[in-house]
């Protein structure tokens, strides 16, 4: 009655999960408390935001992964149990240098807002390797991700003592080249021929558009939540910019899936994917973004450049470099996110005066660019060899996409 | 393979949305700037509220109009396309005035609220002739209402020099008055025997319901987005009349659908556009209300009338008028706003102690509501009149209320 | 053509609707105002989270219960109006002794909040008959389950003078003990194989996994609401203590549900009970948490019991008790209750200095639990006992979990 790969699973996640669990429960014990010197105006204005940023993490991008026909549990339960650990986690490795310092790590709303964006990144890299990985293997990695976040946060502010600005950039960038190492790594020889359930109906279709529209609504919340309390200005530009460019990629990425499709109909998927491609540009570069028109015009090549990756670049992944990306995350967080580089990088130095300032922020910047590059690439082939392991027993290829294999539906057809 | 229509949606949609988006680009280049003046208290107060309209225009209306089985992806993503559209353009319509005088449109998210409140009224307009049109009818009707929009709250201002708290009033007559002439208009032989696709399943009825649910749980938001944050005691009275007046209208419009049904069942329709229905006659009258019954007494009223006109008025406005409505936004949001126009005018009357004050105030009411249906009338008949232009291909009658005429499905049920 | 127990429903609903509704607007116009004296920042700060509970109250209660695979509409509708009514009329009970003293009731968020949360509990005890009743029997029962409530808080506060942090743990107990007795009292014979609708499909599934991870993203709201405002501290600790709570139990709840199932499954109905259950066990004991571990332990013991419970005692309660508990509250929300009481008994009691002070709290917090207990218990043999009445005609058994017979779809399968 149990099938073959039961009892590995049965025997391995369970004591996983406690065993982290314990392990988590023991770390907080021995090093953290709670934020004792709670200011009551600053903490009423944050809530709201970081209540957004949660329903972003927790629902948006869970059930933006729900089109998949036969994966909808999986796709927002598997979300949900990752970002739980990973922001579990991201907690004390954010904090590790106050531990150092100061004996104790303070949890606050601020530090779990920070933890939820390294979990953002860690869900952003899920999209490339959806529906082909089981629960143990994605534990896993983001257990390793969080680890190369960190790392690399580190070697910024070590070797450059970046800003906090480039975070938003670096959690998009870096999340998908760790995810596209990773699917590349764990290729599979089906992939060529697609996989047998890895399509939509038009009810699982509606719940992932749910899951976008949310994430949609709340994307200027995410781009403002770590925005200085103490500048509203800065605030303002960060959402109204947010805003503003979301509502024009969200036309460019309906044209454009218009003129790439054979029969002039809009694409579902390329639709949702490249609806919030805005968002993401704006976000890395919303620093130095002064108008209007700016964040408009960044919103507009956004999605042209986000949808036509989604409609020619995917193939392409899948055939030249065996890397088959579910969710088609390099279109939809990493074209957008090197644009928004790419204009923070051109903007700035036009706001500069000085010939020296403007190349040494250029050499800065892309520095920034490539040592996150480097370290996401280089902790994405170690993730890669582990999880390639075969003692984890990924689902094998009839089983990809399929709730089935780790979901149990009692009472689903017959009667109890 | 490719269908007929195809060629002419293809050749006209990208090129309609993208020069629609550079124009607005454009636009703002010369007219716009970001509010430098932020207050951070004002900002982050106003911040919360905003997100709730949010929710209620991208994700409560666009799911309130996936009942319809196979149209789940056009209604809400039709209605996320059409929003962004209004809002860019209602927001330099908007700001015409200042840019007129002082040569730039500052946008903070006041003037953003403002003009998603003119998208609203689009959005209700767009419930009458869903499922009948194509999205470029859609986008030319948006464009248009705006401007009518626009037009109606300047004439109002020079005739009669209009408080602004007309503007909920003003948004739900002229949206239902707009959108019932234009699907008069562009009425169809079939309507009479009913649309093939014009039906709901169980789970296109659930999604409805959650858009339903979010639509009532913000609506107190809407009521309230636009009171001046110096009088809490009137954003208290907004939220705390609507809480109220929403509650009894759901009671009531439970009662009255199962009183006017033949079974004695709920009709979920009738429960879901009559629930809000208090809601609707509240926010027109709110300034007024200044007990805790007065609003319950104004939702029940709204509830009844509104059920009703569901369960009689849409039958009849098809048979005798030749006007399909199909989420019927008469009896949703028409009556229960005329409804509360009629509260307002009786209880503001009953308050004055000066007869003539009250004689004044009783002509300056009739004439903001007949300046208001003229200008829609005529707006309506205008856009009408373009949109019956055959060049705009609208779908023909048996791809009505299908998604299929418009979004394309490659995954859906064959292999790859 | 209309069934045999149609004519029932039809003759009884409305009217009681309609005239329950209008004695409340009477009883509101007679003693009730809109509070006047209001502070803008403390409604300011309130209403993000006044928003947040009426997500959980409307939207959260009602999808959850929609897993089952016909009774989505039943579900969530009969949630909703349920909700409307119960807390009208809480408001009037909470009010009572404000009207004694001073004749009006004042109407404001604070109000509307606590009001709220015994519509909480009414919709905890819902979740234990739902599917078997009808919406006349379940409107009885709210009305009744309010009135215990109130009456269970005077006696607390007249016998014991309890601070108002009881709250959270009256609400889940209440309710659980409440719904438990009357599911029990109105146990039918068909109970024991099962009943024919009473199963999930894939889609239900993803409705209901909605409504979970949107009950789970506010419940940090829930715990904080009634906070005093001028400690932020004791807002932070509810806040991130239950954040840090829900996260542990959703992670355990994955865990033991694995290890419970034969074939190494996640079960989603367990997986989706038992996900909160660290929120409702930390809700009952935060004023007496301290640090962050101490939260994430008691979440990982009311995952472990909560779904433990779920796996072996709902079928106990079945088949040994006759206690046919649909959503399985006593594993939801009654173990961890009682589990977070006991908590709190060993924290308050551990961090006495005072032996005599120890022993004092024992018996007031045990005796706390005992009347509540006991009242519950009571009103529910008093609601059992009204609603076994067959003058309310229940659904017969073949009917029980079908929307079928409350809900009209006209337009569901034949056109029209």
């Amino acid at each position: 009655m149990a099938p073959k790969y039961a009892p590995s699973l049965r025997s391995r996640l369970p004591p996983l999960l406690l065993f982290l669990q314990t392990t988590f429960i023991l770390l907080y014990y021995f090093s953290t408390e709670l934020d004792r010197n709670v200011d009551g105006l600053v903490f009423n204005n944050f809530y709201p935001v970081f209540q957004d940023l949660n329903v972003m993490i927790f629902m948006g991008f869970g059930f933006l992964g729900s089109f998949l026909v036969r994966y909808g549990f999986s796709a927002s339960g598997f979300n949900f149990l990752i970002a739980v650990i990973a922001t579990q986690w991201a907690l004390l490795l954010n904090g590790m240098e106050s531990w150092y310092y100061s004996g104790k790590i303070r949890i606050g709303l601020r530090s779990l807002a920070v933890a939820e964006m390294c979990t953002a990144s860690v869900l952003i890299s899920i999209g490339a390797v959806q529906g082909k990985t089981n629960h143990v293997q994605l534990i896993l990695m983001a257990l390793l991700e969080v680890f190369g976040l960190v790392l690399n946060e580190w070697l910024l502010q070590t070797l450059l003592s970046t800003r906090p600005t480039h975070g938003i950039m670096v959690l998009h960038i870096f999340g998908t080249f760790f995810g596209l190492v990773l699917t590349w790594i764990l290729c599979r020889q089906e992939s060529d021929q697609g996989f047998e359930k890895e399509k939509l109906d038009h009810k699982s279709g509606l719940f992932s558009m749910l899951g976008t529209v949310f994430l949609w609504i709340f994307w200027p919340s995410f781009n403002s939540i770590l925005a200085d309390d103490h500048f509203p200005e800065q605030k303002l530009r960060a959402v109204c910019s947010t805003y503003l460019a979301l509502a024009v990629s969200a036309v460019a990425s309906v044209a454009v899936s218009v003129l790439s499709s054979p029969k002039g109909k809009i694409h579902p998927a390329s639709f949702q994917s490249c609806l919030f491609a805005g968002g993401v540009a704006v976000g890395v570069c919303v620093s130095v973004i002064r108008y209007p028109w700016e964040a408009m015009t960044v919103g507009l090549a956004a999605a042209v450049v986000s949808t036509t990756g989604f409609r020619y670049l995917k193939r392409h992944m899948l055939f030249g470099f065996e890397c088959h990306d579910t969710r088609s995350i390099l279109s939809t967080h990493g074209l957008p996110g090197v644009l928004g580089w790419l204009t923070h990088l051109l903007l700035q130095m036009k706001q500069c005066d000085d010939h020296t300032m403007a190349v040494r922020f250029a050499v800065f910047h892309i520095s920034v660019l490539l040592i996150t590059i480097t370290v996401s690439l280089i902790m994405g082939i170690i993730t890669g060899a582990l999880l390639k392991w075969p003692t984890w027993r990924p689902p094998q290829d009839k089983k990809c996409f399929d709730d089935q294999a780790f979901w149990t539906f009692e009472h689903l057809a017959v009667r109890k």
